[in-house]
Order: C-alpha cells, then sequence, then structure tokens
C-alpha cells in the first residue's frame, strides 16, 4: 500500500543475487495495533503468510503467490548453481501444487498460478532455465504492476463522481492492503484526496471479522483521510442524518446482469442507501465479472465458522447450541447500483447490456 | 423470566422475619456462558448489582429498586426492634437517594424511587413503622406484578399477529431479563408459542454490547423457541430471502406521533423491512410513550464510550486515535411501524390520533 510511510502491502526486495531476493508484505493479522513487515525467503513462509491471513485479499493473494513460485525456484540457484530443465519444472510445478493448497476457495491465486505456469510452459525448450527465472519473476513484477495501475485508473474514474467537501461510505476492506496498492473502493478517496477534494469517510466495522474496523480505518488515517468507525447497523441512521453523500464498496464477484456478491452486510447497506436516494457504487476491475454467471441468484454463498459469531475475538457470546447463519457475502441485485467502476469507466445504469458494453470489449486487456 | 426452569430474573424470597427477606436475581453479566442466581441481602448489594448491570432493562431495574428501598430499612427490624418514625423515614430517604445514584439515568430508576418514598410519605403519622414497611414491600409487590401483567397483555396482543409457521425477527434484547418476566417483544414469542403457534426467530447480535446474542438468544433457547442467531448486517439479506414474515422490537421512548427511539441498529432493520413489504411492530406499555415530545427529533440520543467498538471484549480491534460514532439509540420513524403493540391493544396505523386513542385513554391505568 503506498501510504505515507511508503509501506507497501507487497514488495519484491531485489538483491544481486536472484536466489537471494525475497517477498515483503505487511502482516495483516498484527494490524491495526502493530504495523510490522516481515521477509518471506522461502516458499514456505509464502504459504504460511497466505494461509494465516498475513496477506488477503483476492489481487494481493494472487501476487504474493506469484513471487512465491519464484522464491520455490530459489534453492535451485543457489551458490551459482544452474538446474537442468528437468528438475527446474518439477520444482515449478511442486511449487504451484504447493502454493495452490494454501487457500483452496482463493480463485485469485489460481488464477495467478497457472499464468506462471503458462508462461514457463509456453518458452519449454526455448528459454534456458536462468532465462525462464528471469521471465519468471518479471511476469510475477507485471501481475503486481498490473494491479497497480488497474487501481489507478479505477481511482481516477472514481474521484470524478466525488464532490469536494464529501462525506461518503464503505463497507469492509476494499483497499490497498487487498490489492497490489491503492485498492478499488478506497482508490477512489485516495485519488479524491490526491485531486485536492476534502473528504470525510464513515467506515463500517463490518462484522463478523471487522475488516472495516481494523483495516480501513487503519489505512485511511494512514493516508491522514478524516475517517469516522461505525457499527453496521449504525449506517442507515447516519444516511438518515443526511451525513453521506454516496457509497463506495467493492466486489467479490459481478453476474452478467450486474448483480454484485460482496461481503456480507453490503447488501443492507446498498438498501439503505436506496431508502435514502444516495447513491450506490461498486469498485472493481473487470476481471471480477464472472461472464458464465447470468444472475445473482447463481452465485454459491459460502457459509463460515458459527464461531465467528459466537466467539467474538476469544470470548464467548453467544450461549452454547444456538443455531447460527453466517454466510461470508450477500449479493446486491443490480438496480441497487448506481455504477460499476471499473478499469475502463464507470458503467452506469447498470444492466447486461451497458455490462457487456464495457467488459467484452476490454475483456483480457491487462494493459492500461 | 418464567422459562422451563421457572428462573425468574428477579424474584422476593420471602422469610417469616421481613428483616431476614432477600431479593433473588440473574446474574446477567455471566449470561450467556453461566446461569447463576445472586442473592441481594443488604442494599449496598443491589446497588452494586444495578450499577455493574447484573440487573437492567428499564422495567427490571425499577423492580430492583423497589425491593432495595425495603432492603435497606431491614436494618432497622433486626432482632425485634421497632425504630421509630424519624428513624424510619431517615432511612427510607438515604436509602432512596443511594439507590438513585447506582444508575443516575435509569428514569424508571426514579419512577419506581418516588412511588415508594411517595407512599411512605402518604401515610406518615397515619400508620405504624411496621405496617409502613408492610405497605413498601406490598408496593414493591405490586409494581413487579403490575409489569409482569403488562408484559403477559402484550403478549396476548401480539401473539395474535403472529401466523403459525411464522419466521420472525428481533433486534436487542426486548426480553424477560429485561421486565419482570416475559419481556415486550419476546412476549409476543412466547405467547405465539404457548398458543401452540410454531415459530422460528432470527435474532440480531446487536452490536455493540450484543444483547441479541448474549441474551435474546439464550431466553429463546431457555424457552425451546428455534432461534438463529445473525450480526446485524445480515438482517436485510435474510429478509430478501423471503426468510422473514414480521419484525418485533421493543422502544425506549415513544414520541406523540408514533416515532420511536430503541436500541441503535433498529431503524436500519425498521428501513429494511419496508424495502421488503415485511410488516414492522414495536412491543411497548403505555408508560413508553412520552406525550411531553412531539416527534422523535426531539429525543436526545447518548453517545456512549468509543471503546464499545474499537475494543471488543478486551481485544483492540481497531486502530489508536480513530474517530468513533457510538449512539446508544436510533429513532424509527412512524411511517415505517406497521403497529405499536400495547398492554391495552395494537396501535395501527401509528399516528398522533390512534395513540392519542390509546395512550391518552389508559395513560396512569396500571392494573388490568
Amino acid at each position: 500500500m503506498s501510504n505515507k510511510q511508503n509501506i507497501e502491502t507487497l514488495s519484491w526486495v531485489e538483491e544481486e543475487c536472484f536466489a537471494r531476493s525475497r517477498l515483503r508484505m505487511i502482516d495483516q493479522t498484527l494490524l491495526p495495533v502493530q504495523l510490522k513487515q516481515i521477509d518471506c525467503r522461502t516458499i514456505e513462509t509464502v504459504w504460511e503468510a497466505i494461509k494465516m491471513l498475513r496477506v488477503r485479499g483476492a489481487p494481493a493473494i494472487g501476487i504474493a503467490a506469484a513471487y512465491g513460485v519464484c522464491i520455490g525456484l530459489q534453492p535451485l540457484f543457489t551458490d551459482g548453481n544452474i538446474p537442468d530443465e528437468e528438475t527446474f519444472f518439477a520444482k515449478l510445478y511442486e511449487s504451484v501444487r504447493y502454493l495452490a493448497a494454501s487457500r483452496p476457495t482463493a480463485v485469485n491465486l489460481f488464477w495467478a498460478l497457472d499464468r506462471m505456469k503458462e508462461l514457463a510452459e509456453s518458452y519449454r525448450g526455448k528459454k534456458s532455465v536462468t532465462e525462464l527465472a528471469d521471465l519468471l519473476l518479471a511476469e510475477a513484477k507485471a501481475i503486481h504492476e498490473e494491479d497497480r495501475r488497474i487501481c489507478r485508473a479505477i481511482g481516477r474514474y472514481g474521484a470524478e463522481l466525488v464532490k469536494d467537501g464529501a462525506s461518503l461510505l464503505t463497507h469492509c476492506n476494499a483497499g490497498g492492503l487487498a490489492t497490489a496498492d491503492y485498492g478499488t473502493a478506497l482508490a477512489v478517496f485516495f485519488a479524491a484526496q490526491e485531486a485536492g477534494k476534502k473528504i470525510h469517510v464513515f467506515a463500517d466495522e463490518t462484522r463478523p471479522l471487522l475488516q472495516g474496523a481494523r483495516l480501513t480505518a487503519w489505512e485511511l488515517l494512514q493516508h491522514g483521510i478524516d475517517v469516522t468507525l461505525i457499527c453496521d447497523s449504525m449506517a442507515a441512521m447516519v444516511m438518515r442524518q443526511g451525513k453521506i453523500d454516496a457509497v463506495f464498496v467493492g466486489a467479490d464477484r459481478i453476474t452478467v446482469n450486474g448483480d454484485t456478491a460482496n461481503k456480507i452486510g453490503t447488501y443492507s447497506v446498498a438498501a439503505a442507501a436506496k431508502t435514502h436516494g444516495i447513491p450506490f457504487y461498486v469498485a472493481a476491475p473487470v476481471s471480477t465479472f464472472d461472464l458464465t454467471l447470468a444472475e445473482g441468484s447463481l452465485i454459491p454463498i459460502e457459509e463460515r465458522d458459527p464461531k465467528e459469531i459466537t466467539h467474538s475475538f476469544g470470548t464467548q457470546t453467544a450461549p452454547d447450541g444456538v443455531r447460527v447463519y453466517n454466510p461470508a457475502f450477500d449479493v446486491t441485485p443490480a438496480p441497487f447500483i448506481t455504477g460499476i467502476i471499473t478499469e475502463f469507466g464507470v458503467i452506469s445504469p447498470v444492466n447486461t447490456e451497458t455490462i457487456a458494453g464495457t467488459v467484452g470489449k476490454n475483456r483480457g486487456k491487462v494493459t492500461l
């Protein structure tokens, strides 16, 4: 994350020798109490960091995994060694399989690992293993850089929707901690601030895991943005008080018609925004669109551990044996969404035709 | 609270000798992990129980304080002693002042203490101190019994609105733990169940203090009512899924036009219910109406300690220095309320005329 102290969510620390370079990341499990970076010098530490949510957020996981593949190859190149091609590819496949098991439901993880694997395979027999290692590291950096550009572009388009002096609301964490840098929904706030607009942000704490309190509030404070933390159930009241000009959230998956799956509680905010006539924007790259799904009811909703609700942060806060419903996501139907901010512009109104116009045209076009 | 084990929120344990009788209560600070009753044998333990929220909820606090006045007088009557009238009244006033300081913002506390004091004063010089002590204990029991009858009546009227097989939603705790017995919103569920209707209840956990998770879920389980605990931000999603037939909540204060102050998050639920065309009911005795206030914007909203949000249950979950908005209540405007269930019937539609019709006619009529 690019913040005042220039502490990035993820960064590649380049040493002269490839085998000694390493992946540096903010350990997000320590936030907001402690800002600490860790250096991953082995594939095992990368695996553990993804598994234990030291790095989280779909794009950030993909980037970490791509660098992780490079780290997995490093032992072959220590002390000036050069492996043969067979050894190189065996290690590559082993690394990919190993990292894929760190969070088996993270779609971006597989996407990044596939991209690395396919790149190496496309040059097999055409390049030396040293050149292949260089190409893989360049690919990891490209994945990192593409995400950075996508976030900046989303920020630029989104900032045009923000008036000077605006009071905005967000839910969960769609920030620099979840991406290479800058985030998606939070990119809008950062870009508005950089454009000289004064803004105020209400951050929903986002139960049950409190990503809003732990991460979004922290990121906004780091950027010097005026932020007020509220409980999720206060958003409607604050809207009624006239304190919210617009809502910006991220997205996990968007269907062909614009229905949007995002962190649980997003739909509640969208419905309240509609009641109060407040614009509700989703900020997400075109890679978030799932063109295989016609509409939101087809999106599978993961149900998570009841203990996230019954045992909040180590304390038992609900009776033994109580039944719990703990969906990780909800779906906001397209009619509740004023616009979807992508790296290619704002889709508004949101419907099958406008989405096809932007997403169909730009799908797979990664360089902006 | 009358539950399967017949464990009451508050009960007076009568001994042959007045001076040895005592107030028994559930220590609500231990719920939902432990169900433990404590016996208050001194006015200091009553004071501490109110102060430390071992007993909470406006009606329950009033009842505890009324019994507390009697306990305060007990030392004058030990070992067969009979104090003179002056000593008796000095002790009475001292007890009232002392208990009033336990929770200086609890309106029901003062109401109950005033009622006890005024009763004694009305008989001063006409009755012996022994008779006065008996009259005061009878008055405390009357306050207790009146609240019980009010809750039962609210339950009866509310249950008529519940269909067999209904799935209902509530927010916070308007249950037997907050009253003499049975509660207000939860009384509706208990009465529906007793009338042979099968119901299912979704309980909002109710951030920041989780009264829904800690108390409502516990009470409903105790009564054998099928309950599912959710985070507050999930209510709108569950409504959209068609899982909610009606919402029932309590109230802290209702203005002349029907605007209703209740635990923070209530308005969010009411707005979501309106979006989804779901009936939204408030259950409250007529004593909840504040006829000095024309409408909801005049109700002062207490702001509570930011640490309730930033330090959830002992763990720091938000960055140092973040600004927090933590209103204890919100106001649901009358047009969002389908009906108000009182001990004299259901007010519906909710407006100044219908409220005057029910509340004006029955105000001060405590015996049903």
